[in-house]
């Protein structure tokens, strides 16, 4: 069986060496022969050994001896398109790319089930984690209410540097870039965008509803200081970027924002490039898997654990059952997140706000419970309230981006 | 398609409940509608809708009208048989018996093969987490050479109450027995019996090499005491009962024994009746995965999972794959598991030892880091040797079993 793969950049290269170099025709797993035989990319000079590259998706969308197409360009409209063309051709899809897959998850579905073909994206969530492959095998007993997780690498090993070595936000975000940790251009990694995408999918094969990433509202993690950093960790807490979501009664709420978590919970153990995801289920309670959020070894074994998943199945004469959205429950506002709250304000604010008056208008949304004071900052830690009720109050504080910040604190 | 249940225990009647009274006959995620229609139990008044109790296995293996046997009755050699019974007679097997799968795993797989039937036991490793489907799949194409684990839900009850509440090992124990975290025999989940058993059958699976579990050498956490937390506590620890096996050139060694880890270490956070297994692979790194150990919802639902697999598979035609034990490598001494080592020695002891003289002997076989010093015991933290060398230590010190307490400190 042959196999095409729609570019090879770092995953595209680590899936070409599993597939074609290292695994040779993956002979210890399966009956069936396979390889790739065709690469699409962009510049044809690229090296891989024993195949032709092409820039024309025809050469291989065409090609009838291609049964399965491995799609890896990173891009949004052409591969969107490449994807629906491969689908309709009637080729079984593999993909990693989280920003189509979190817009267009039921539509590429649909097109699918149309086409009678298989379609797979493991990797498009966690990296090396097989999140999608639990969570799908999971929903059949165990009802998932609630998913949790820290799902980007790259903010990720911002804030564990951040922590640890007290450097600052910008300086941070370069060393990272300098590594390859930070892409050129950051803002989807930092911004909560590439979560968005992958709370989006996680939360749309659980509660069987099509979720939209761009319906979700994102807080990023630009806007925390040493000033913070200093104040948690002195308070028992570390700081994480955390998307969460929830499905009550039908009734579906999503948090991608930075929150504080204790010390001694698993999660502030999640460090640098690393991934967790949680599902809570009515059978297994807390069920959480953890691994490399990026890189290219791990997040190529997750692809090529598709590719052998559809191997497999057409080794065996059966299809992948490909998931239903016959759900169409609402995708409310973030109320139903509720948590004590951190709020940082700096005492010299563009609105010259004392604390005193800061105090004022805090009391009538909730009580402090814990305040922290030094000649430039104020360090409030409140007692229980909601996302709603929280957003309210920082609305009528009304203060520039630069003046505060603030995070909920995670149970 | 009709389902036989042996035993109907705390696990049997969860299952029971999740197969007959909560899902019906599974029609939202297969074709074919299942159910259990016969019940062994020793106590046939038992009760169970719709179903008949017998206490004779013929009744239910005699039956053709019954496709797969849930087997949870939790002895060894009846049980043993009867699974030998069901799979001569053509039956499909799901089991959660560690301690018939942890000695008898290549054997019943080959009884499987030879039958033609799928056989499988998720919930004999870990509970709720599905570790052995992850395992597997992974294994396809992520090589594992080595496993991690807190596999006991019981033994981690017992540590995470001694460190939180400073019990000492007999109150917890009894506390434990009383709210049934632990049984009227508790000797297997404290001694490491359980832990060998499920690390033996993961490392069978990872590595391809049938493992009996009798052959790996085992410590348990009874020897702990409040002196001991006391003072790792002092010095950033936290203590563990964890299991470990590695895989090196297909030499392997496997370890069951109480561990100091970091109190930033993600195992430091695993706390109560929770699990979690870490597996290392050539493209993942680490991959670890969390969630209840025990319980009767969680682990029924690992039993599920499998049911569901093996009536998917009918469903459509195909057998599940079963493992092959193909290497026969050697199971090592535990001595390539290095580290620095935690050693607490009574000032009163039955030989009258002194610190000198300890210092003395310690001194031909690993240099001491750190020493603290009470009236009544010394403290010393060594710098790194390995589990041979600091046996061999042990074994020269020779002391009564109350005297001392040693651990290898996990990195």
């Amino acid at each position: 069986m042959n196999i095409g793969l729609f570019g090879i950049g770092t995953i595209g290269s680590g899936v070409f060496e599993q597939i074609n170099e290292e695994f040779g025709n993956f002979s210890e797993s399966t009956k069936i022969p396979a390889k790739i035989t065709k690469v699409l990319d962009k510049d044809t000079t690229k090296k891989a050994d024993n195949v032709i590259i092409t820039n024309n998706p025809s050469d291989i969308l065409d090609d009838e001896s291609i049964e399965i197409i491995i799609s890896l360009m990173g891009g949004i409209d052409f591969e969107y398109e490449q994807i629906k063309n491969a689908l309709n051709k009637g080729k079984h899809v593999v993909t990693a790319n989280k920003a189509i897959i979190g817009e267009h998850l039921a539509e590429l579905t649909e097109l699918a089930k149309k086409n009678n073909v298989m379609f797979r994206y493991e990797a498009s969530v966690g990296g090396g984690i097989p999140i999608i492959e639990t969570l799908e095998k999971q929903s059949r007993n165990n009802e998932i209410s609630e998913i949790k997780g820290i799902l980007n690498g790259t903010s990720n090993y911002i804030l564990t540097k951040m922590i640890n070595e007290r450097a600052s936000f910008e300086n941070t975000l370069k060393e990272a870039q300098v590594i390859g940790f930070a892409e050129a251009n950051p803002d989807s990694d930092l911004n909560g965008d590439d979560v968005a995408r992958k709370i989006a999918i996680l939360s749309s094969l659980a509660y069987k509803t099509p979720i939209n990433s761009s319906e979700i509202s994102i807080r990023g993690i630009q806007g925390i200081t040493q000033a913070d950093i200093t104040d948690i960790i002195r308070m028992g807490y570390n700081i994480k970027h955390v998307a969460q979501s929830k499905n009550e009664n039908n009734s579906i709420s999503i948090s991608v924002e930075p929150v504080l978590v204790k010390k001694n919970d698993i999660y502030s153990s999640v460090n640098n490039e690393f991934n967790i995801v949680t599902l809570i289920g009515d059978k297994t309670g807390e069920l959480q898997l953890y691994g490399k959020g990026a890189g290219k070894d791990a997040t190529a074994n997750a692809v090529v654990q598709d590719v052998l998943d559809i191997i497999e199945a057409l080794d065996n004469g059966y299809s992948i059952d490909l998931p239903e959205f016959t759900n169409v429950n609402e995708l409310e506002d973030n109320n139903r997140f509720e948590g004590n709250y951190y709020l940082r304000i700096n005492k010299k604010n563009s609105k010259g706000l004392s604390l005193e008056k800061v105090l004022d208008i805090l009391g009538n949304y909730v009580e402090p419970e814990h305040i922290n004071s030094t000649d430039d900052y104020t360090f409030i830690y409140t007692k229980e309230t909601n996302s709603d009720r929280f957003k309210q109050l920082i609305d009528e504080l009304d203060l520039e981006p630069d003046d505060f910040f603030y995070a909920r604190i995670l149970d």
